[in-house]
């Protein structure tokens, strides 16, 4: 059995991870994220790596010799490394991420004709995964999030992403309002979901470059942010539903967008 | 200010509000399960009320005018409402309602046309309101749930059902094969969810009667159950994604199946 390099809970490494775990601020400083478990392990690009640990359990049981091929892991006690996870049952893994840099000019150059989604002050972590997960299977070029939208590196928002946050391009806008003027400039359709709508989702053309813009949970879009828009539309709905949550109505449009797209 | 009626944290109805809070089996044992908050108090059909509770700063401060229009509430002290309350930040008025009780003649006669979704073994509490709140803006006729689908009383469930749960008709079948047999021989088609699926979920007519089978998280429908299904669907996918969220793909569905029933 392979001895633990770090015994301590009070080890500044182990204080490191848990600060990276809980704190979007830490997050940002560091320009790191973490990831646990041998699922979003193996999916992850090697470059991105910025140091990987492991439990005493996991270096006796656990599959060391895939791991040992990309990285070098430091082994942690069994107990050490239950302080330092975020879930119940931690699985013995997890890796401190280098946050990707992506810029507007690269995610439009991704596509002959992008189609990005626009997110307006999301609160749910839940929400975020399942959207960027949801956008990696329906093509989506990338995601631009207001500054106030919940941090994607929050360990719940990984997780329910189920890897797609290592290969859909996305990145905070400072001031989304001007994002969305750049791309009305670049010649982007620009659409707002918005109960207000006039027109469903399925009529607008999502076969040019365009985005459509989603807002808050409770809020729905701003009028600063709809305003910018050239086209609201609106899903149908029934009965006495006053909206929809807000990662199905960005499947619903972004399936019919990825639908549009395959028609080409 | 109205005195609190109830000020013990140990009177035993408190103690049965936190149980059937907690317990899917008390639940199921009384018949009754618990809202919190008013607009979950403002869409909750009159007939269904067994007991609403306030706490005195709800009592002093909130709309009691119209809380008693429709019922004769209790009063608790505000820590024995915090006791009782599953949220954080708690209201200040919950109820206790009476468990509707759908069956599967009843929720066929609903629709010339029904359309049913068939959740196999669903796990995720948040999936399943989702899924609720989604099928009654979509117009579906009901949902029906095998027995180890999570409890659709669950107070998490309640929430993201965001009221959908008094209007859309469901039932767990106690099994679920034979209930899908039965929709079977009454002429419904019926479709399954399946990462092999023959053909893309646009293709079939959900004109006619019919339903459509979801299955678990991890593992999707169960064979036993697939092979039920006169076809098997499937949802195009991009990249490297392996599926999508079950509440997402329940909403893919479902909504293509309006958009064809809305055509008609």
């Amino acid at each position: 059995m392979m001895p633990a390099q770090i015994t301590s809970t009070s080890n500044p490494q182990v204080k490191n991870v848990a600060a990276l775990m809980k704190k979007s601020r830490a997050r940002t400083e560091q320009g790191l994220f973490v990831v646990e478990g041998m699922k979003l392990f193996r999916e992850l690009p090697a470059a991105w790596i910025a140091q990987v640990y492991v439990s005493e359990g996991f270096a006796s049981d656990g599959p060391m010799d895939e791991v040992r091929r990309v990285c070098n892991p430091l082994v942690v006690s069994d107990r050490v490394f239950a302080a330092m996870a975020d879930t119940c049952s931690p699985q013995g893994i997890l890796a401190l991420v280098r946050q990707p840099a992506w810029e507007l000019e690269q995610m439009i150059g991704r596509a002959k004709s992008p189609f990005f989604l626009i997110l307006e002050q999301l609160q749910d972590p839940g929400n975020l995964g399942t959207i960027l997960r949801t956008a990696e299977a329906a093509g989506c070029t990338g995601i631009i999030m207001s500054r106030d939208t919940v941090d994607i590196y929050n360990p719940k928002v990984i997780r329910s992403t189920m890897g797609a946050v290592y290969r859909v391009p996305f990145f905070y806008a400072e001031q989304l309002e001007e994002t969305v003027m750049r791309l009305r400039e670049k010649g982007f359709l620009i659409y707002g979901a918005h109960l207000q709508g006039s027109v469903s989702f399925e009529c607008p053309d999502y076969r040019v470059p365009c985005a459509c813009m989603i807002g808050n949970e409770g809020n729905g879009l701003s009028d600063s942010l709809a305003s910018l828009a050239h086209q609201r539309i609106r899903i149908p709905m029934e009965g006495k539903a006053e909206s929809l949550n807000a990662a199905v109505s960005a499947a619903l449009i972004m399936y019919e967008a990825y639908q549009q797209r395959r028609g080409d």
